[in-house]
């Protein structure tokens, strides 16, 4: 008999749904100690709140997270709501001792995100950051490689995540669906909320970033904003790229941008090491690209490995060889991971912790593109 | 309030899991008038039945069909046994007003189906077969493009399904997810499983077929047996490839096996029209290859288009544009669109007379393939 | 100090350019004994052949091929004429004891090529026939694979060759660049054109085909035919599709087509091995797809191989790594490979035996569309 | 009658000869008012200048390029020899009057590029830099369409150039085809070997680059020298990438390496427009991948453009749609649109003004790495 684990969800957005829907197939395909229950959803619009309560399945509604995080009845809180109020929330949840996940980026800056992680490490509780790509097979399996020692020294390291969605001057800013384009909600444009994936893979796959170089872009300037009504400087950066050294010796770049026109959310990575190289694409992401220099020579060519087999990470509790899953199952497969490790006693991954080292490295390509210069990305020392 | 759809499941192998998933998330992600309700999972094998049960949310378990078929607490049985198993369960639950379900191939073969369809037709219940790929966004969209006439005449149309996990002699056929290799529960090898796949979508892309001209090889001939233990005659067919021509005028060429190294599940088609070309597999089914000749000369070429637009057949549901959904998801798109047909009183599709003509036009391959001769297809009259 | 192999070319189109190109370029590239040297250029029309002559260098002209053929300054006959000139020409020059270069198809039929096979076997000169896709580096490259036992077992073979250039029915037939579509000049339309070289292709590197079941096609009835200025009945077969069986077990399909939208010189094929796959296809000629069971499980995929590498073959005689070749350096290689075996005392390949091979597979494929059956391929017996 | 082109040829390693192959089959393909006339090569050692002389028809031999130069027979040298010869030969060419060819990059820095122009310009001699990726029929395309406005205001340029041929640690530097690795030699590493030709195609492309920030990396640190026969270090870059800025508002990021890999000449750039965006890579130089907003919506994709017709830059020239050229017939493009250019009294392009633009770049790039700065790039004013 599987144990409860009683879920509070704040947000109803495009994240309230990829983890609720986590949370209800993950007991069928994963076998676990814990079985999420959908205790209660919360938004401070009751009526939204409801009508997403009735579609999922959630038992309860509230529209203040406050009484949410004082409720005797939740054993965790899943954060889902705009960056700007990550925070509070969190620090609050960590003071009533509920497990808390998170979603990325972990906070505004990296100021805020040490409070997190203080706040969170004091309370001693189960954490995480819903850094999902690190659970798509394909990139799971390129850390295996890795770690088996197949790629040998790391020369390279290299990471995009283009789209093309606001293009459009007419575009507005702000409000729903919208609020990653006003820096007071998002804190960032792109470096928070597409950067902060490359770099979070990056530093699992290839160790500690060391420093970076940075130059971004705003092509649009002023753009309608929905709450105001006025027409507003845009504060987000619309395209970052930059160069960065790893401690392994590796170097990198790093790019990303709503102005590739053609792409629609291509995170894409390529590593090359001494012996072997990969690459992955999102838009493909149940491939893994695997080129390696020991195969026989006039054999050696570039591997496109369709990654629903049996012995590639998380696929024997999908379907059958040759069937692909898709973007929704990764929040699944963390979600499994998260109970796993807390069934285990161990710490999930990503931790607050090892969000918040990402958050350092998007501070340091920040502050580079202003100062115009290489910046060192700071050791998370608390 | 929706309406509760209350489901008896025959079945837990794999198809059990791809039909429960699609009724468990249906409800998550289309807006319908009726819910589906786990009711019963039926199997001989009661503790299997209610492992199955638990794991899925399933109400209650029965282990005699018949019983299933006569509870008052269902509305609709859903087959997933194998295909031996068919049309006697069919004909009972038709007779007992259910509406059916039912696992592809519809029936050993023709006749057989003939009768599944009198009977379910006289009894004027909704019934659908699980012919999933004409659900693949992909899929639907190259039927929209043909519907509006983007194609032109149609001149070829190119099919296989290409498999390669029966190539080692030391498999044995029969029993627990091994009995599509014995003739006597699967009907056929790879004609009845795969091709009829095939033969589905060709229909309902490209109309009537008319004659076929087949050719059959079984390459491991004999197996031992699971259930007897003996080493056996292997007598389904491992591998299948005929021409055919359609009513349109059009030829085809149509191809299965499970001796292709290399593929695990690589279902692909191809159709030239005079304007306009379409292209698809399995393998990466989120893509739809499209070749238009209309486009300016010098910037002709394949578009290979990511479906995942919110105009895209079914993909408006789903997520944001460039995050790619998988297999499973086809199964909930077939139950959303029965859901929706029997709200509007319109017959889903397709429905059981539909996927007799696939079996006729398999029965003819099969036939072909003896007699070395073209044969006709005979058209479904009842 | 290399001797001079004195070449007498007939026919200035298409084929004459190929050729003469290679004929200028081979010394270059490809150590030999005997360097070709331009003699004569052969051509009804004087003006036209001595603009050739300019063009590529020839030191003189003819417009009677049978003057050609009887020089004394001319060691070689290169036929590059229409198919019905192939026949009189070759047995001529056979027995004016020149060596002969004949394009392909071999001939008109099978019972034409046996008396050229005759002719010149008769005379026992060197001969060759210019199926120039043997010599594409990724086809020689899969030869040696086949040859190596990489594949193991094989149980099926693909081939296809698709182009969509006559899909307008205001194309006439006939004349200057439009024989190919005039059933008495070319013999036939798809099978002898393009199915020629996929049979070619499939016999050298699969074996010998026993049995085919073919059906062919004319979609557009008739076309103002260029020399009469008549509409006149199309008699060549626009699309041509067979199944095969080969000696050595494995199954084929075929396919010629030129109104697949889309495919401007598409010849691809697939072979599926026991142990390993190859695929190829020419409008990316300088790959090769190769897959490997034996890989470790985990890393199993499809092989995308740049053949641009020293142990490439033929590559070693071109540039550096990464840079790639094209259509017209098989010709190059073709004619390097006919000098080494002459200089060598070897029989250069494939012969006008080898080539008739094919033409009798052409033939029973032409019967089989007509008597709707299985053809026997007869035995090339002299 | 032609008019014959003179060219005396100073270096027989790789480019000696792309260069002589060009200047052979030009004439064959393209209708020039000029026909290069193969008159002598010069390199110090008499029997390999004979030998190559031989090999490619060369009439006479020189030892010494300044006799060479003064020669009156000769009306263009072309200058193949290492970059550290080029300045010296090309300067006294230019007094000598002579058209000039020049292999890439100009020279060793801007400062000897910039007196090479100065000498050039005063002495008004036709001249070009062999920066010979503009003529790939994709890459001219390219420029058509972004003249032809296509692609609208652009918002990002991106490049790399991969190789891997540097990564073992035995591999010497110095000598005969290892001259690159030598900065005495080869002025730079990856920068002037490799990104040179991405900055040519991208000023060429997407105009001026204002300002960079690189950085750049050797990875191994010392090698043998074969001349000398010491480890020494070395002194080239091995790896380079930078950000840049156009004047047109544009970001760019620029990466080179000889340690990726799986890539042996992987030459790709990309180029993000308001409305469309094309890509493009030297491993399948025959292919351009574009991307056009203003399709149908649900038919939006890129397409996958087959550079094999008629209507495409160049092609008209070669065979028919869909056979492939290769790397060298770019050379031979090349000398086809100098002697147009002369012929009608224009400038060939690029020019060693134009390639002084890009040395200038070059210069920048390295300056970068060394200060860690963003640098300007000067404008070119002579």
């Amino acid at each position: 008999m599987k144990k409860p684990l009683r879920i509070g969800l704040v947000g109803y957005g495009f994240m309230g749904r990829t983890h609720s829907n986590a949370f209800r197939k993950v007991g069928n395909f994963f076998d676990l100690e814990y079985e999420p229950v959908l205790q209660a959803i919360c938004a401070r619009d009751a009526a939204k709140a409801q009508a997403f309560a009735d579609n999922w399945g959630y038992q309860s509604i509230e529209t203040d997270w406050r009484k949410l995080v004082e409720r005797k009845d939740i054993d965790l809180i899943d954060i889902g709501s705009p960056n700007n109020t990550h925070a509070e929330i969190a620090i609050a949840a960590a003071k009533a001792g509920k497990m808390i996940l998170c979603e990325k980026p972990l906070s505004m800056d990296g100021k805020e995100g040490a409070k997190m992680v203080k706040a969170i490490e004091k309370a001693g509780v189960a954490n995480m950051v819903w850094y999902n790509y690190r659970r798509v097979p394909a990139v799971a399996l390129a850390k295996q490689l890795i770690d088996e020692g197949k790629l040998g020294r790391i020369f390279h390291y290299r990471a995009k995540f283009l789209q093309d969605w606001t293009i459009s001057k007419d575009l507005p800013q702000g409000g729903t669906g919208l609020w990653r384009l006003d820096a007071k909600v998002a804190g960032s444009g792109v470096t928070g909320d597409l950067l902060a994936h490359c770099i979070d893979t990056a530093l699992w796959l290839n160790g500690r970033m060391t420093t970076v170089n940075a130059m971004t872009e705003t092509f649009v300037k002023e753009r309608k904003h929905t709450l105001t009504g006025k027409v507003q400087k845009v504060e987000i950066d619309d395209a970052c790229a930059f160069l960065a050294k790893f401690d392994n010796g590796s170097l990198a770049t790093f790019e990303s941008t709503r102005y590739a026109r053609g792409h629609k959310a291509l995170y894409t990575f390529e590593i090359n090491g001494e012996n072997a190289s990969i690459a992955w694409d999102l838009h493909d992401l149940h491939r893994l690209q695997y080129f390696d220099y020991r195969d026989e020579g006039k054999l050696r060519g570039w591997r496109s490995i369709h990654i629903s087999d049996s012995d590639h990470p998380y696929m024997k509790n999908w379907w059958v060889p040759g069937l692909q899953i898709g973007y929704e199952h990764t929040f699944v497969h963390q979600i499994a991971d998260f109970i796993q490790a807390i069934s285990k006693g161990e710490k999930p991954c990503p931790s607050f912790r090892d969000a918040l080292d990402t958050q350092y490295v998007c501070d340091a390509v920040l502050k580079s593109a202003k100062t115009q210069k290489w910046e060192k990305v700071p050791k998370t020392k608390l």
